[in-house]
């Protein structure tokens, strides 16, 4: 392209991940994937029960207290342990719902992460949501932006021209 | 209006339908009928658990497998028997919540998805949940627009003045 | 500022307040007062489950008949009330969320609220839901704007950099 003419400004997409419910991860993980591999600037931030999928899976005890560990039993670290928010089928939904995901070819959403990770897709940890819970960085996945607050994700989403709340 | 002044330019909305529960199916429907009746133009692209309701009724089993059958079992087919995400009352609510309604003057989702398809407003089934359930096009409501991916939805969103995902 | 550098656009966020959980709760106000308090222009469309926290505590009954009333009581008036989404712990989940919050600093949603009226954050009720459901003006916190429809909401959508469903 000629230096005269001026590059189209990036278009960009801006996420809350609010839920780490597994049906909601996946529509996460695809909008986003999808977003940045056809050029966009996509940021996703995780927040409230949407955090836990990046903590570590071999961490043992998130919390800080008693409080804290027994709300966290609830929200297993990582993305491969999240579940459905219904058709749970008595623990098998969160299974069922991967291998039809397997059988027809979507990736799960622990390697669309992966994904979008590779397309630089901004993932940034919620710091409030870190302090409540008791996480800290080293338990969390690499590859992750600096934990910022609601006022950060604001000004990006006014700067987005797509804002979703999943 | 005169051929000199410009017709300003049409705001649209897009919303991605993810959930198939009668209670979010009315925001959905509300909002898209409210909009394209004061001149949006206005696309829903029904995703996951949100392409459900778009079955015709008199199909009798989705599923290419025992185990999209098992899932679709909790995801009837068509508006009508969509359930409440909460107030169950023991498979009561649904009804319970179509009552107060229709006694208020509310239309039900059907009736407004109808209003919606005379109003032009775009209803896009995803064609990765077709695909992942084994739903075929012969299998689905009329009116329809052609299945399309999250790509095609991303571009819509990108486009519009507003995006929602519900 | 001079009169000759023209003042920046205000910048706007609307949110449609759908879900009348306490952990939805948290993030329409933490968003809200945290937009309004860096300046932006912000309006809450309280709708469905959304409208109960508005009502004033000490209404006794909501609702206009049978129905209603029975549908009301599992969403009782008030923000103080309000249940998470998951983690129930029988009934318990709501106070530990609370305790969480509270040992961190972080403001209950229904102090939140106060303090994004204070910031002129407009809190607009549905009126759609309040004829379903029988809720009166009288029965509602002071403070809040006229009851406006779906109409409305979108009008106010269309115009604002950030438009989210919570």
């Amino acid at each position: 392209m000629s230096d005269a003419v001026p590059e189209p400004e990036q278009e960009s997409m801006t996420i809350i991940a609010f839920s780490g419910d597994l049906d909601k991860l996946w529509p996460t993980m695809i909008l986003s994937s999808t977003a940045a591999a056809t050029g966009m600037n996509v940021t996703v931030f995780f927040t409230f029960w949407g955090l836990f999928p990046l903590v570590r899976e071999d961490v043992k005890h998130i919390g800080k207290d008693k409080l804290t560990r027994a709300m966290s039993q609830f929200n297993p670290p990582g993305f491969q342990r999240a579940h459905l928010s219904k058709l749970k089928f008595g623990g098998m939904g969160n299974k069922m719902m991967r291998q039809v995901a397997s059988n027809e070819g979507l990736l799960p959403p622990e390697e669309l992460f992966e994904m979008c990770q590779e397309l630089d897709v901004n993932m940034w940890p919620c710091q409030m949501t870190m302090d409540l819970m008791g996480i800290t960085p080293d338990m969390m996945v690499p590859g992750l932006g600096e934990p910022v607050g609601a006022a950060t994700a604001l000004q990006r989403m006014a700067k987005s021209e797509i804002s979703l709340f999943i």
